[in-house]
């Protein structure tokens, strides 16, 4: 799946429902998942880390829409390697 | 960019890094960068809000390649609509 399809299966599946939240309460979403993220890394067997892994990244594809990015866009940033360094591996 | 394609971006980039340093300083840094998107989106300018979009997304997929974990599998939980639901939209 590329981020471009990830975000339009969001919008459709989210996107009213992300609408009428609003940009605060989804941040405070993407806290919590993070959370859950942070203890499956910890704790969590490998299923629930992949399942938090992909909520992250459901959030934040949320909150792009809601934002009007594109994170393919944004991403961009990385093809040239770091952003910081422009190492490939990075050099920083 | 497919998600496959961030990940190996990812491995290269910062592959040798991540592994120096482990799961917990990367799960330290992944919390520091949703941080920073959370003032982005406050009060950042639609530029840094992108910026701090990719840093987390960039962060998440050090995660994943650390856990070993492919995103594209991971995020397929998502493909059918809501997980818990199963509608598209949500219904829950």
């Amino acid at each position: 799946m590329d981020l471009g399809e990830l975000q339009l299966l969001m919008a459709r599946t989210y996107g009213e429902r992300d609408a009428a939240r609003g940009l605060p309460a989804t941040v405070a979403w993407l806290a919590e998942e993070v959370g859950e993220l942070a203890q499956a890394v910890r704790k969590g067997t490998r299923q629930q880390q992949a399942t938090e892994l992909a909520d992250v990244l459901a959030w934040l594809a949320s909150l792009a829409n809601q934002l009007g990015i594109d994170l393919d866009d944004a991403v961009a940033r990385y093809a040239g390697g770091c952003p910081k360094c422009g190492g490939t591996p990075c050099a920083c």
